[in-house]
């Protein structure tokens, strides 16, 4: 398959694409070092991606935005950074892609543990995480020509503790190979409407 | 308790209003016919709300639009309607309302079935509906004073189906008087960080 692949710089993008390179053949989209340059909070950029990507049989999200600040610090315009950037920006990519995916296609988008295991600092990630939850729940009962839509919501990843870890205190680390095989599952499988929790 | 209703005029808000007068005093705002007028997507509003209202111990939302149509029909600019209005117009409320509002008062937002009994046209709601769930869980560990937020998530109403039986085939409607008791549960209980699934 062709997999399109926004996001692939980050620990988890890198995790996503060494397992999903097994089989498929991955083409890369970010803001930055990828092989297509987009910015998935704009319609117009999103819709460009998808012409220039050609045929694209799955995309898979591993990107999106969220504020970390306490809950006392956040304004409005903190708080839609999340919402613009990892609700819509994740969801621009279906609005905009299934019309140019193949018949059965699927897309992957992703979440995080903080809905459901919160930490302080994190509520923006939180109601992110939920609202991506709930949309692919209800987007999965609409999707057209056989195309299937899930949510992969890992936990705090090994590889991204040096850098995370303090904010995850007592939190289980998921192991990378864990995590790459939750994309797999989603894009080589056949579930649908499923949040993928990886613990 | 001064309870603080925003949103009294749906049904579900007609139905909230009715139970929480029962022990307690319900100050009314809204867009129209309330005690005080309010847009909660503008913080400036929101925050000249609390300034008219006084003391108040409770506040809970029974407001905020979220915009049905098909996933093909939907543009970023439709989908916002549910981030904005139903999202961020609920938690301005807390954001704002956090520092007016009594030492263990509450917070008490309202979602909805549809992001884990999904119907067709209805991604917005879903995606609005499990971001508060997401919201309220992680806002509850970072709560001041003592103060408290839980989200109620009703069924179709009863008291709705005339309007949106359609839309709702097959749901079990729920009882006024079961809605209600959430919302008291919520306002005059313990509880904090619950999604409080009314069925």
């Amino acid at each position: 398959m062709n997999v399109l692949l926004i996001g692939a710089n980050g620990d988890i993008g890198t995790i996503a694409k060494v397992a999903l390179s097994e089989r498929n053949t991955v083409i890369t989209a970010g803001r930055s070092k990828a092989d297509i340059l987009v910015d998935m909070a704009d319609p117009k950029s999103v819709e460009a991606m998808y012409k220039t990507a050609g045929r694209v049989d799955a995309v898979v999200s591993t990107a999106g935005d969220a504020h970390f600040a306490s809950l006392q610090e956040h304004t409005q315009e903190t708080f839609m950074i999340g919402l613009r950037q990892k609700v819509m920006g994740q969801i621009n990519l279906v609005l905009s892609g299934m019309e140019h995916i193949s018949d059965g296609g699927s897309f992957t988008l992703t979440s995080g543990v903080l809905d459901r295991d919160p930490v302080p600092m994190a509520t923006n990630a939180a109601a992110a995480n939920g609202a991506l939850g709930g949309f692919v729940r209800a987007a999965a009962i609409e999707m057209p020509r056989g195309q299937r839509i899930n949510v992969v919501s890992p936990g705090v990843l090994e590889a991204s503790l040096p850098r995370y870890g303090d904010w995850f205190r007592g939190h289980d680390p998921v192991p990378s190979d864990r995590v790459g095989r939750a994309y797999v599952k989603c894009v080589e499988g056949s579930i649908n409407g499923e949040v993928v929790i990886v613990s």
